[in-house]
């Protein structure tokens, strides 16, 4: 959020801002936009997308935006023989409900033609290991945000983005993900402009 | 279930066995197999999806099953500008995670190369007003079926069945689904025996 409030700068709010995916979206979106950072402990305002009230007293605060990303969600990776109802449970309130919640509480808050754009993943077409929560999560996100787009009013949009594994996560999930080909996360924060600053809705930005 | 436990057919247990799908799939299946039909209020065993312990006493009753197939699972219908997230968690506490419920408490129970089949529907590809919860659910169904199909043990084989509106539903359906060829459900129990009596696995079969 730049101190002065008469920039004519559009206004996106990047909900987790400070990871590793969310410094490149700021990155990129910063040379065109007033980006205002959340998370649960870092940023402009504080946002845990599992707590509906939190985010809809950031919005509040923060008056008309633009656009909405999140580049913020996790989910468990666990194999199928210790995967439990509760784990599937903390998928879906976390990665897919926080993101749904940004989209319930945000909609009211954007101007007319403004875009939310969502993070989702390659794991909902290419399957691994322990990746049956992510699979399941991601999947809901890209037919969610199909189905939200053609519904949406006032020319708002909805996309998705949906990244291979990125090069710098690599040492902390290259087990998980051998013989894929990752992708640096400056190429995932492009879709999130081309979402951002083009015109399409109800699309899945694969960046893979 | 046939009162004669001598019968040597492969054993069965459909989940919502007196639906619409339900009814259609144990006629396919009654044909070569002994059906043991289950749902919270009628057939040889009760079951709620929603309520993994009479999953799991069904299951502990009826000893050892080579297919288990679900015809049951609810998502509510409303418009995007009407959703809330506690009606996209009774989606998911329903027709998600009932049918997961189904899959951890039943695996150990199938014998080798035994089958489970699911249910989806075309929303997860195909999208029409109202329908942001049931495009989410079966989104999710058809990225889970094809993650856990790589991962289950001892030759277990899981898929999901997803059909278009069926002809018969139509009556209920028509104003959702103005321009949708329907199907007989006839067709979509047909995929069941596909996946049941067939070898393949993490498939979905597309009824539409
Ligand atoms: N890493 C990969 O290779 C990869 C590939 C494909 C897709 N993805 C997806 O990309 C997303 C980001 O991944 P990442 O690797 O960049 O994650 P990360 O480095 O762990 O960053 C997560 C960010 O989200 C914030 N956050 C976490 N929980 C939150 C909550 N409940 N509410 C609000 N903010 C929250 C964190 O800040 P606070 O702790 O301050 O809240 C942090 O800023 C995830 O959804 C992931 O599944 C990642
Ligand atoms: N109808 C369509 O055009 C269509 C098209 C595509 C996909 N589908 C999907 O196909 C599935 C079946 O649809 P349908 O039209 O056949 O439904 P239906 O006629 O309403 O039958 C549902 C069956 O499931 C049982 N059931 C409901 N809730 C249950 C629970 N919590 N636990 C166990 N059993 C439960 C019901 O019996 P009890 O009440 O006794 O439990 C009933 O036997 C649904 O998932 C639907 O989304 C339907």
């Amino acid at each position: 959020m730049t101190p002065t409030s008469a920039t004519s700068l559009p206004r996106v709010l990047v909900v987790g801002a400070g990871g590793t995916l969310g410094r490149a979206v700021v990155a990129e979106l910063a040379q065109r936009h007033d980006v205002i950072a959340a998370s649960r402990t870092e940023g402009d305002v504080r946002i845990d997308l599992t707590d509906p009230a939190s985010i809809r007293a950031a919005l509040e605060k923060i008056g008309r935006l633009d656009a909405i990303v999140c580049t913020a969600g996790k989910v468990p990776f666990k194999p199928l023989a210790d995967m439990t109802a509760e784990l599937y449970a903390s998928g879906l309130d976390d990665k897919l409900m926080g993101q749904v919640n940004l989209v319930l509480a945000g909609r009211g808050h954007l101007a007319d033609g403004g875009s939310i754009t969502l993070i989702g993943g390659i794991l909902a077409e290419r399957f691994i290991r322990s990746g049956t929560s992510a699979s399941m999560v991601n999947g809901a996100l890209e037919s969610f945000v199909k189905a939200a787009a053609i519904e949406l009013p006032r020319g708002l949009r909805i996309n998705l983005v949906s990244p291979n594994v990125f090069a710098e996560s690599m040492p902390d999930y290259a087990p998980f993900f051998r013989g894929f080909e990752p992708v640096p996360v400056a190429r995932a924060a492009l879709a999130y402009g081309r979402s951002v600053e083009g015109a399409e809705t109800g699309q899945v930005y694969r960046v893979f």
